[in-house]
């Protein structure tokens, strides 16, 4: 049985939503470790009947989404986040999962868990739907500040988690750029260009644009931390604007109204493909176990999406090829 | 009247397609000259009637949007990218615009108007339709490697640029990062954001995130040139996936499309507001006179917009005010 420790104090919605999306969640196949004030925890599940492989593991502290990470983890030794990551580090849990602050996960990550050897710096490999299928994206914010040796790396990494955890076949890896010629780019993706393209390991398919991500040309899109979460976010931004001003457009009149209400499957299933923020939990790779991370506006559905998807990324065993990789380079 | 030098031989659809966009916008008020092949061009116009205030300076060579821009301008003379740039440096134009190479046309810029003095890199400056009316965003391409007293310059130009010919009333700046808080970002970010703050002459909003870019939250993005080209062409990517998801879900039942029929305008609507490409030219800040950038894709339509822009561009006199601010500095 998969166990999870899952950090109950992360997320936007506050512990009561994401005990809800752990109850939803929690079933014979799945163990749930609520990681979090014991008291809050135990009087939540409390409002909730047939409960099935939940428990509780106290943490008298939180980290907060604007404390500066690295002080944070130093001074709150029992925050939730970093309880939940020791959970993992002893054992008692096969993945951590948290929708609270991502700086604070990472550095429990990088502290409690440890990179795998060889591993300069971690990545955030983010999987999104594009009109081709589920592709990934990496780094999605863990390193905003990259060298080449990081691009190479996060690009074999994502190769590794694509065939163990999505079952890519032979994934295809585009380096974001401004053109797609061979020599465009930053003085860092000139040089990352030239590394990839000689690294026979990866199915390189050259410099894609902007535009290319969301067509999903290809499987893996590899960027640094900072373009990386500039575009997640932009996504998930403009998709919503986009949708709120049809919607704002459709009530305009009322004969588009009526239009609307007919076409309105057509729409449904629009928001559930592209919407950017359903996808559960993005691993942190790099790292000796595995950290699932999940968005901050999470609700519980998210939530229990997420809790699949860490149980299948620990079934997939993903992290022990990247460690079988990487350890034996 | 306003005298516009126009690249008939840049564009993905060729010369014609130019020809058409320069007659479709040539009137009394403004003087356009077509540079490019004078036959090709000659024989293209005889094709219409009651041609205004429309000439031809001969070219006789291109650059290829494949080629490198430097190289290119060295080996091409008569470019008529160059040719035309050239003819805004002898007084004999107010303004450039092609949507050739943007390399070549900044190249050319850079080499033949010159940058104004004190200002280290040029930016292009993009505007571009928001929720909550027009933005700026720049750099979105000409400067790739940034430092910080780069990004310092480009929102100062910005201002002045959104002040004189977008009518913006104190613009302010949002530092496009990968988190709102103050100490976020990449190294190079967190020093921008420093600079920005204590310069009182700017209306600084503080960092802004991806999602934030569409919901036109700052009237001036400002960001490198690798970052603004990528989340330029990821607006305009994403926009035409969502839109075309739309239209194949629509298409799959026979009642979403009665329903569609119905709801037409509202599409319609949306398609115009919300179309990254249909905006005509993006400036070139920091030249001793004035070019403007067109979208490859330009069809007749958005040429014909990009000359109106062109027009009102020059008459906005933002580049004396630039000229006048760094200058004067």
């Amino acid at each position: 049985m998969v166990r999870i420790a899952f950090d109950a104090m992360g997320g936007d919605f506050g512990y009561q939503e994401m005990v809800k999306g752990a109850v939803m969640a929690s079933d014979k196949d799945i163990e749930i470790i609520l990681v979090g004030d014991e008291n809050l925890l135990k009087n939540e599940i409390a409002k909730y009947n047939n409960i099935k492989h939940l428990s509780i593991v106290h943490a008298g502290q939180v980290i907060g989404m604007d404390e500066e990470p690295a002080t944070a983890y130093k001074e709150k030794r029992d925050a939730s986040i970093t309880v939940a990551t020791r959970l993992v580090k002893e054992g008692m849990a096969d993945v951590v999962i948290s929708s609270g602050s991502t700086g604070a996960q990472m550095t429990a990550g990088i502290f409690i868990l440890g990179r795998i050897k060889n591993i300069k710096r971690p990545a955030i490999a983010t999987y999104y739907p594009t009109s081709n299928g589920v592709k990934i994206l990496l780094d999605s914010g863990a390193t905003p500040d990259c060298d080449k040796e990081n691009l190479h790396q996060f690009s074999l990494m994502a190769s590794i988690f694509g065939i163990s955890f999505l079952k890519m076949d032979n994934p295809s890896v585009g380096l974001l750029n401004i053109g797609t010629e061979d020599k465009k780019g930053s003085v860092l993706y000139k040089e990352t260009f030239k590394l990839l393209k000689d690294d026979g390991k990866l199915n390189f398919y050259g410099n894609i644009e902007g535009r290319d991500v969301p067509k999903g040309i290809v499987d893996i899109v590899v960027c640094d931390g900072f373009v990386g979460n500039i575009v997640l976010k932009l996504m998930e931004g403009l998709s919503s604007v986009l949708l709120n001003e049809i919607k704002k457009n459709i009530n305009s009149k009322f004969i588009y109204k009526i239009g609307a209400l007919l076409s309105k499957g057509a729409f449904k299933d629009i928001k559930s493909k592209l919407d950017y923020t359903e996808y559960g939990g993005a691993p942190l790779l790099g790292l000796k176990g595995i950290s699932m991370i999940s968005h901050g506006s999470s609700d519980a559905k998210t939530m229990m999406n997420a809790i699949y998807a860490a149980k299948r990324a620990v079934e997939s065993k993903f992290n022990e090829e990247l460690i079988k990789y990487f350890e034996g380079v």
